[in-house]
Formats: structure tokens, C-alpha cells, sequence
């Protein structure tokens, strides 16, 4: 079964406004096995929306959302009857519910208010428990056709109370989420890519954000346990082909793996931190309960704070330069101790857009992991703008970690 | 002059994430005198990315988005070329750029990466400097139809570098971003309200991101400096009415600003981080340069660590509690002193989602500053979630020090 998801709104489509009630509803549609092929979106415009909705009954399921509000500007009910060729009739018992609304909040009604209770002739209105517009329910050609209100908060539980029951589902659906850090896109996409046929099931596909890499595996079956087992056996392959590349899925971070793993063998992390300025602290601290794992760390940005907080010889930095093996190295044993932590991350480098050489060039980042039996260093150069190197250098050290847990 | 935008990917057909672009593009558009009139999403399926691109030029502008991936799934080029009905070629220039970019990184190339140097005969390549894909301009029948990355660092960087200058302007723009910190949307709203009016030039309109309110304004005129004393004008205007609330403008972020105010007097800043993790060191050296200011802080998560590294009193934190005025009083001079600083910031807080009690709430957080004659602790409450109570407090932090610096 496939479905268009129209959305309207001058705010919309002007762009003040971004619409993410049609993402929901995509995702709450595939649950249920039907596949959204189109997204939609025009503004306050009859003739435009008419358009769409004609256009898109090349699908069974149409859903609009937006342009059932009450004033002038709202034509979502015009136009679904234009695309109808039927007339817009008062519904009696939708313009009960607006009457009684308003007499609740004790504010008077506008005559305006009741174009709401109009429906194209034929249709069904459905019931708004947090707002006064009524969905509509119709039939266009085969297809079936909901007209949702525009706020999220409305369109959210009239799709639950209203449309979803009325949606026959197809089967089951089950979906796994694998996070990968350390390669590229295109090198993940290399080593599945029999697995990403595009009519395969389960379905799998990648998506990379802020240098991590996600890999999407939805599964149908006749039954929850056909889907769930189908998605799981996809979801080994994956795991078996990138092994240690993949830290997590679904809704773990790099982060919550390593607080996790952490937390497991009772041991503690401080960091040391030059150019990513606070960053991994941030990350450590994303997750709620960090403080049982996570104990704190230094911001060394200047070297007299390096030498200062974390016992970098002054020496070492002259003759080394700040970015350099050695003083991440002594950072790393630096914040160790200091906090008295098993594990300790620093990083040290350079993240631009100025200040770099021939030798040491910008994106040279150095990060060190300090543990209770050595200290080890790593040498990255990383590419792209300085919050890219920046972020890149905080994932990787927390990375470092993981990989030293496993 | 009338645009659609289609946006592709499966991962914003099937709901995983919001499209955000076709939001951005719509709204820079129209302040180019360009009307978006259709949004359309499609999956990764090179049949309905052609349909897509073929139905879009009614319109005299077709702006793409996503699609332009190294791997299997990344159909644009080829549903493009399908469209126009022209074979795929290789760019020359793109792929050595590509060679060039893998170079740099130290990373080797696959042979899938140079199929991003595939575009259209007869369209031209436009270069990606924030990562691997180039764009396309291609035209049409009477359409000029642009490509672009999907992910928005590189989609926005490519607009404005490569797109925008190819779009013809009618007469001069001139563009101010005002940025507040410090009230609500709907307060600026209403304190500008006279001077939001739909079709007034300047246009003036708000965005809400992160906790900063940003009023956009966009002047058209017949010449340059025409449009500029219009934005000008308005922008004053505004200023007056908003005093302090308004901390920068354009590229300025809160922590520039606090940046160019140390540096322009010369002082110094360490900080002093519980709740917020390393946040306000992260935003302080966002900025390239800020060594010259910002000395470093620490992160004290863990009681123990405010203790050993920033000399709070064991038995402070006992009475008081470590979410306490006088806990953050003595972290702020205890940073102040040990990175012998001008200035240091502390916070501590309860950042949720558990800890609250009915005397300290999820959200209490304490902020001080300590200053060369003073040290001055703020008490706040936040709502939200953890990360956006962690993100407040932090932007909360670095506003108290811009407020006592100027």
C-alpha cells in the first residue's frame, strides 16, 4: 500500500516554518507497511492544493495536514471539495462540538468559527479533542483521503484516535538502527551493498551525521516474530561484515556506549582538553547518570594551563611544540591523576582555520588514553571545517576508548 | 519568478529525519523575490526522482537537495540525466578535486567516490568545499535546475557560494541579522509587531533556535545603498526598542562577542563546569583565535573534583549541597585563581531528567561570575529538556558576563 502526505501552509512553504508533521506520519505509515512515496507541500492556495490532492490519488491513502483553521486563509476544505466536484454542507454535529468548545472556555464564538463544521458533501468529519477543527474523512477515485489539522499536537492524536484504526495494516513491520564510526559512507556502502538491493526485505539503507554513519534495516513479515527475525539475521551479517566499526544501535551515541562499558567494570574517566575545548566533556555528560563513570576533566587551552592543571612540563612544550605526542601523552597522565580516574583522554591539536605549518598542518590532532597499565598515543589528521575537526577529534578519542574497552 | 524545491532521500521519505533544507532554501528564496510554490520529497528511486524533477518545471527555478552520495542509493545524477535525456559523463575537475580531497585526508579513495564526479552531459559541476559531492547546474526547457548535497552544512555553504550569485536579483538586497538572548519569541514579537507586516520593506521576521531569537531583516531597494540605509534604518529601530536583549548580529554569536569584549580590554577567562559538562568551554572556543582570552576551565562532575581541583570546601558542598549559591561561589573563585584569570564563570545545577527534589528542581542551576572586585552568583530555573536546560544554562552563563563587561 502506498501513500502521498500533503502539507499546507503559506509558513511552510515561505520557510518560516519546518514541517515535520509529514516525517511523522511517514514513520508511523511504515510501521504499519505502507510505503510513503511522495511528500507534498503547498500554501494557503485553492488551486494549489486541489493540485496536489488530485495528483496524488495515483496512491491508496492520501493524507493532508494544515488549512482547516477558521480564517480566510484556511482552504484545505474548499479545495478537497473542488477536487471532489461536490459542495462544501454544514456538518450538525461538528458544529455542535464548536459551540460547546467555546461555551467551555467561556470566550464567544466567532461566526467564522463554524466554517469549520463545513465538509465536502459525502465526507466524514472525525472528532478534534484538542482543537476545534474536525478531521475529514473521504473517498476520491480509489484512494482514501484524511484532511488532518495543521498542529502538530492536533494532527498527532487525531492520527492516532482517528486514522490509524481506519488503516488496515499489512502484515508486520520490524526495525534496527546500527551505528558505525571510524570509515566513510561510501565504504560502509561498499561492504553491504548486496544487502541494499533496492526491492530487498529487509530494506537497508545509510545515512551519515556529524562523521557517524547509520545503517537502517526495516524488515516486513506476516507476523512480529517473521519481521523481527528477518531483521535480525540482516542485522548480524551487518555486524559481522563491520565487526568493531559499529559502536551501537538505535538510540545509543558513541558516548552512551562508552558510559555504559564504563559503568560495567566500575571504572572512572577524566579528560584533558586543548583544541576540543570542552567537547568531549559535553559528550561524556549528554547522557543522564555520567557522574557515576564520568568525573570531570581540564579545559587546557592556554599552555601555562596545560603546565598549570595538568603537570605538562613547560619544557616539553617548548621543545615539542603544544601539539605534539608528547604533551598529549603527559596531559593524558596529567588528568589521571589529577582526578584520580582509571582512564583518561586528552586531545591536543589544531583545529584552524589559522596556525597551521608544513609540518604540523591544520586538522593535525593528537589524542592520548591513559589507563591503569600505559599510556598511548594516536596521530589523526583531520579534514573540513574547524568544528568538523573539532567534532571528528572528540568522537575519535571517545572512540580510542571504546575500542580499548572491548 | 516561481520555484519548486525537491528534496530526496529515503531516510526523509520514510520519516527518520525532518527535511530542513527545502525550509532554508524556501526562505532565501523569498527574500530574493522568488516564490517557493511546491515542496516535494522523494525517496531514493531514480524513476520517481525523474517524475519529480519533470513535474517540477512548470517553474522557471528547480532547486534539488540529497542524493549526490558516493553509494548505491544516491540516484540524483542519474535521474537527472534521465530527465534531460543525456548520458552520464565523468567531470575531469571533480574528480581530481575528489582525488585531491582523499589525498589530504590520508585516506584511501574508492573507486565508488569518483562516481560523484558523474554529472549530466552538458551541465555544469559546481564545487563542494565542505565535503566530497559536487553540486549541478543544469537547464531545463525553460528551467534552470541546481543540485545540491543533502546534508545542510554542505547544502547551505553551496547555495550561497555557487547558487545564490547565479539567481537574478530584482534591484538591491540588503540583509541584517539581529540576535537576542534573554526573552521569548512571542515578547519580541510583540515589542516589533508594527514592523512585521507582510509586504513592509524592510521584510522583518523572527526565528527561535537553541534559546536565541534571530529578526531578520531584508531590504530591497533600486541600489545597494538604498537597500542598506532601508535595513539600516530598521535595524536601529530595533536596537532601540530592544537595549541589551540584543547581543550581536550576523555571524556574531553570544561567545564571539564575550570574546572580542575580553580581548578589547585585555583580560582573561577560565571556567568552572558541573551540570553543563564542558559546554561553555565547547561555545568559548568555537571561535579561531580565542587563546588570546579564554585560558581553559574544568569540568568538576564529581564532588570530588570540585574539591581536589577547584578547592570548594568538602564541608560547603556537605551543608549546602553541590546545586548551592555557595558551591558555585567557590567554584568561580576557585577557576578565577587557579588559571589566575580576570574573570571566571562557574555553573552547577540540576540538569535532569532525575535528581529534582521539591526544594531544588530539575532545572535549578547556579551561575557565578567572579570578576576582579566582585563574584556575583545568579539563581535560575530552566524548563525543558536535559540538554536543552544544560544548553540555557551555558548561553545564560557567558550572556551574565557580556552584561557585566559592557
Amino acid at each position: 500500500m502506498q501513500a502521498v502526505i500533503i502539507a499546507i501552509g503559506d509558513e511552510l512553504i515561505g520557510g518560516a516554518s519546518v514541517d515535520t508533521n509529514s516525517a511523522y506520519l511517514s514513520a508511523r505509515l511504515a510501521e504499519r507497511g505502507i510505503v510513503a512515496v511522495r511528500h507534498v507541500t503547498v500554501g494557503d492556495d485553492a488551486d494549489r492544493i486541489t493540485q496536489a490532492i488530485t495528483g496524488a490519488t495515483e496512491a491508496e491513502l492520501v493524507i493532508i495536514t494544515g488549512g482547516l483553521g477558521p480564517t480566510l486563509d484556511d482552504l484545505t476544505r474548499r479545495a478537497l471539495a473542488d477536487a471532489m466536484g461536490v459542495e462544501l454542507i454544514e456538518d450538525a454535529h461538528s458544529a455542535n462540538r464548536i459551540k460547546a468548545f467555546f461555551d467551555r472556555i467561556g470566550r464567544a464564538m466567532k461566526p467564522s468559527n463554524l466554517t469549520q463544521a463545513m465538509i465536502p458533501a459525502g465526507t466524514e468529519a472525525m472528532d478534534n479533542d484538542c482543537g476545534t477543527a474536525p478531521g475529514i474523512a473521504a473517498r476520491l477515485g480509489r484512494a482514501d483521503v484524511f484532511a488532518l489539522p495543521g498542529p502538530p499536537n492536533e494532527m498527532t492524536e487525531m492520527f492516532e484516535q482517528q486514522v490509524a484504526p481506519r488503516l488496515g495494516v499489512a502484515g508486520a513491520l520490524a526495525r534496527t538502527i546500527l551505528h558505525v564510526f571510524g570509515t566513510g559512507e561510501s565504504d560502509i556502502g561498499e561492504r553491504i551493498a548486496d544487502l541494499m538491493a533496492r526491492d530487498a526485505n529487509p530494506k537497508v539503507g545509510t545515512t551519515a551525521k556529524g562523521g557517524i554513519i547509520s545503517i537502517r534495516i526495516v524488515a516486513t513479515g506476516q507476523t512480529s516474530a517473521e519481521a523481527d527475525a528477518a531483521a535480525d539475521k540482516t542485522a548480524n551479517e551487518i555486524r559481522n561484515r563491520l565487526g568493531e566499526l559499529i559502536f551501537g544501535q538505535d538510540d545509543q551515541t558513541l558516548a552512551s556506549v562508552v558510559g555504559d562499558a564504563l559503568k560495567d567494570c566500575g571504572m572512572t574517566l577524566a579528560t584533558a582538553e586543548s583544541c576540543t575545548g570542552g567537547m568531549i566533556g559535553r559528550m561524556m555528560t549528554e547522557t543522564p547518570g555520567a557522574s557515576g563513570y564520568f568525573l570531570g576533566g581540564i579545559v587546557a587551552y592556554a599552555n601555562s594551563a596545560k603546565t598549570a592543571m595538568l603537570n605538562v612540563p613547560a619544557e616539553v612544550i617548548e621543545s615539542h611544540g603544544a601539539v605534539s605526542e608528547q604533551v598529549a601523552d603527559a596531559m593524558a597522565r596529567g588528568a589521571r591523576e589529577k582526578f584520580g580516574a582509571d582512564f583518561a583522554l586528552s586531545v591536543t591539536g589544531i583545529a584552524g582555520p589559522d596556525g597551521g605549518t608544513p609540518e604540523k598542518p591544520v586538522g593535525l590532532v593528537y589524542i592520548a588514553l591513559s589507563g591503569p597499565s600505559s599510556t598511548k598515543v594516536h596521530r589523526h589528521i583531520f579534514s573540513g571545517a574547524r568544528d568538523i575537526i573539532r567534532r571528528h577529534a572528540a568522537l575519535t578519542a571517545i572512540n580510542h576508548l571504546r575500542l580499548a574497552l572491548i
